[in-house]
């Protein structure tokens, strides 16, 4: 139980993949990124805000790697979002000249970093309240910084934001009085849209969120006033949004990985994604006929969204058809689909590809995307934003 | 969206906490530990297990800390048990000299963690089945190591763990024709059992369990084959199974967190917990009545095993009683309990602690622990093994 010199020569544990591997060597877990996949998504949604004309600003919470913000950034994005002021740090650091966070915040903390952001890119901010606008405000003064800022509105989903048109003006007066803030439009996200499966009940639901956004555009132009962007959206209505008259900006994360929620969605609309993000795992016990345990669990899958919804085998190394039924912290059970007693001890040591039930708190397990082309690894991204949720 | 050589100077984002620290200034979200609660944790578990004549060897899943692993073999215990290989590494890096693999493995990149930590520490690793036992025998031969093997039976879990007596000869035979393991003893830990409220059903399907274990003894001794270890057990039922006369060494780990799962637990027995893990959150927007949002979701909370069970004030902020409802990515969804109607603006900018639902997977999803004592940060535990799943 003590320490010694060869104690202290422990070397940290081998990297999990090398540039050039084939995945059947890759060390499980390992959040893996089917390239042809994920280039098939990242193209489709630049082209597609393109030809819509409105700006793309994709959610950087989703896959919190400043490598992934730059191939969105070259492939057209304006900036990127994030959630959190400290999650904006390596983007800042990596280059990314345009960060929104789509997001409140409140304390001493958060506005020293969101003054430190600001001296560094382009940099706005979300605020619902008074308080907040006069705090950041003076911070920004003192600091010397100009902030833009976007007031939130409740578009529907109960959140953040304002909750009436005459709190919105209120608001905006509040930010015209702060000398080192911009107002510069209005952020309006409707969470609970993104996953409504029907796509018809999905698009109504949208177009009302679009007459929502309209009536505080309204009275905004009543006032005089402008609203250089309205700003939100997300992988479940980008394609109503883009064409509802009233976002100019959208702010998507998903649809580069395509994760497991999303895939319940119906897609029949102009817009289709694929399925790009798996964690790949291996069967390590499988005791009981029609059962087997793999290596990931709790720690390597968020469930909150549900469990994968298939297990595909890496390269179909074997016939049976397997269920992911139950996560552990370290153990996913498995179970012989329509099988029950079939013999499942040929497969240990095989390999799994488990697509996750929602993408971005998955994401924020690993610290690093194994990215692959044609069975092997030609790239590993740093999830350089993991775990920075401040 | 250029680099310049000012993005290059981009800082890291701040520390969130220096000890000295009141709560009140600490960064939100901050995982932090309650150092009076801990303490009495860490020395009951201790007390306990030395007046029963157990050995100790905490799981080291639940915290991931080689700072508070340190701490549990000053205060008595064996050595820890880990989860996966490479979480072994900063453990073993900390002095650690004992480690237990409570779990099976497969593969090279598995088979070369294992013989590594072999040559740092007293390894010992659990197997169910004879190409494991194999492939492991040769790895540790190849590198001149020696292993300690503990033979996993199924004690009820249907998890891993051979599910015969006959199929554990069998193993442990193949244990013995390689001369680089050591045959030490089984490991029967039985899972489903820790959260059974009721404290006599608990109490009784431990006993089931013992039963099993004694059946699958009884098997060894009529072979003539000693079992020296018998290792299992955890938080919900360590009452039970140290008196169980089978067990010799005991794998408690959220015992020193104590977290909402725990907390659901009948404690009518000898022992008792105190809550200790809390995760420190900032409300940051309250825009409807009798509903408040704070600073922290699925990123800083794990709710595979449901959602914060209470919400406290720090320092008794305010009289609202809030319950937090539903958690999105980086939002928390709070609620004022029997007040539909209140007043909740008051609370923007108040600081909430909240116990998670799970502890392990939690930890998870920090760096550090933030350790305070009557209101003061007192020590910083980076919790070293936080991502290290393979």
């Amino acid at each position: 139980m003590t320490r010694s010199n060869a104690l202290s020569m422990m070397p940290v544990p081998p990297v999990a993949a090398r540039v050039g591997d084939t995945l059947d060597i890759v060390a499980t877990p390992s959040l893996t990124v089917d390239l042809d996949a994920f280039d098939a998504n990242l193209a489709a949604m630049a082209k597609f805000a393109a030809r819509h004309g409105v700006a793309l600003r994709p959610h950087a919470k989703a896959h919190k790697s400043s490598a992934i913000a730059r191939r969105q950034v070259e492939a057209g994005a304006v900036g990127v979002c994030c959630q959190k002021l400290s999650e904006a740090y390596p983007f800042a650091a990596a280059g990314i000249s345009s960060i929104h966070i789509s997001n409140e915040f409140v304390g001493v903390d958060k506005l020293a970093m969101a003054v430190e952001l600001a001296s560094h890119v382009r940099l706005s901010v979300c605020v619902d309240s008074l308080p907040q606008v006069t705090a950041l405000g003076e911070a920004a003064s003192r600091a010397g910084v100009s902030i833009d800022v976007l007031a939130e509105i409740d578009a529907g989903q109960h959140r953040c934001g304002v909750t009436s048109e005459g709190a919105l003006l209120t608001l905006v007066d509040g930010i015209a009085a702060q000398s080192a803030l911009r107002f510069t439009g209005i952020q309006a996200y409707q969470g609970g849209l993104q996953h409504i499966v029907e796509y018809a009940a999905r698009k109504a639901e949208a177009e009302r969120t679009a007459e929502c956004v309209a009536r505080y555009l309204r009275a905004l132009e009543a006032r005089g006033l402008r609203c250089g962007i309205v700003t939100g959206s997300g992988t479940g209505t980008v394609e109503f949004d883009a064409t509802s008259g009233v976002f100019t900006e959208l702010q998507p994360g998903s649809y580069l990985f395509m994760d497991g929620d999303y895939g319940d969605n119906e897609w029949t609309g102009a817009l289709r994604w694929h399925h790009s993000l798996f964690v790949l795992s291996t069967v390590m016990s499988a005791m009981r006929p029609g059962a087997a345990v793999c290596d990931v669990g709790l720690k390597g899958l968020a469930v909150d969204s549900g469990l994968p919804r298939s297990v595909k085998w890496l390269d179909g190394s074997s016939d049976l058809t397997l269920r992911y039924v139950s996560a552990n912290d370290e153990h996913g059970m498995l179970e012989a689909q329509n099988a029950p007693d079939a013999d499942t001890s040929q497969v240990i040591g095989k390999r799994l590809c488990l697509p996750p039930g929602h993408c971005d708190p998955t994401a924020n397990l690993y610290d690093e995307y194994v990215c692959h082309r044609n069975g092997r690894v030609e790239e590993i991204w740093p999830i350089d934003a993991r775990g920075l949720s401040r």
